[in-house]
């Protein structure tokens, strides 16, 4: 899998918290440095997730993820998160991402996750405003 | 300091999600545990804090805490955390509160939390309904 | 999809902690929560898994993870977390597991995780011993 | 108290995982906050915290803490920890943090940390080596 220059990347530094008694980061802390991911890559599009909240009275939930992991990160690693778009229709985005050795590129963990619009108080799907929609291709 | 058979214990159990990469629970977890201990006791007095946030419209947040640690706790420990008022008034509880070792009761960390019941919308303090500062005795 | 008497079953209960502003559960947290349970469900079977690293050398680390979210849990849900083993091969434990709504076994994330049994220091899969294996059937 | 333009800072970002549904920050996790703070300020200073663990055998535990929630931190808000050295001893330093809002810099937490360098494996401990405890200054 190659990486074009566009993708989205950010910088994620293992802390204490993420890690845990194996000497390693806890599984399961690679979903949120995903939605970190996920949330800045939608900061960097314009779009704050709290106005959208309050505004236009949508959220983003997983409806879906999975997870392959390759090699461990360790305390004080430096990471990349990258986010990509795989899919986006109506109401759903699948996302791709990968978490990376900031060093070296190297794979640690590939990550799919399917996210869905939906309506902040009934949590039913809610089409994804145009403008919005537009900014992820 | 003694314990009075009446105090309230919450058996924790420590699970590699509570550790970190030094082979010890992580520090701030402790807040957790002693927060589900609150939650506990509450109920046992039969309060569910999702009826007193719904139906009267209040929440316990926390406003002060400070914890002293004793001896590090390892993943797989079977723990104790007790939950005792030491002191309430209009809409403050002051809790102490002990992580223990459940086999033999040594003390891994000393905990005391102010709580201060505030309304759900404005967050500004409220006076704790009389029944439920009564069941606090 | 039925579920067997025999499948084990975890409670676990739902606390602030798990939550995010989003009102629900957190998704991450549902690995934390499977996690617990099949900890519970070694233990069960009689291993418990600081023994295992320490005496066996072995620890058990997770190699993939898809989640399904179908319906969030919320603040103060009783949930329980199911564990069953899908497939179990040399180093490799396959496991299919729910999380339900305790009251009505109403079905919130079903989960499939792969995990593989490592050496405590080099990290490279080993043969899980046979009387733990077989203890798995 | 006023802060010296020397103050380290370290920004933080308030995402999802980090709230709870009563849609502020979960008080427990100041504690992180405030430890990627003395990360980032340590490794200003040159060190490394996995070095130091593996080159010198030590490692920085947390003692004692206490914090003083002023008002709460919400979803998406972009925070700054600052991170003080109050005391300095042997095997102790004693931090004084804020976490602050970065537009306007009004306090939301005040919080103390006492750390204790202690021996990797034994965990009882040690005196800081002189030119660490100098670069505290």
């Amino acid at each position: 899998m190659t990486t074009d220059s566009a993708t989205f990347r950010w910088p994620v530094r293992v802390y204490y918290e993420d890690t845990d008694a194996g000497g390693v980061v806890y599984h399961a802390r690679y979903l949120n440095f995903c939605e970190r991911a996920r949330t800045e890559w939608l900061r960097a599009r314009g779009w704050e997730q709290d106005a959208l909240r309050d505004q236009h009275r949508l959220v983003f939930v997983v409806a879906r993820a999975s997870l392959e992991y390759r090699r461990p990160a360790r305390f004080n690693d430096a990471l990349t998160v990258t986010c990509e778009v795989a899919n986006r229709r109506s109401a759903v985005v699948d996302f791709v991402q990968r978490v990376e050795h900031s060093a070296d590129s190297s794979v640690l963990c590939e990550v799919s996750v399917r996210v869905v619009c939906v309506d902040t108080d009934s949590f039913r799907p809610k089409t994804i405003p145009e403008p919005i929609l537009e900014s992820f291709a």
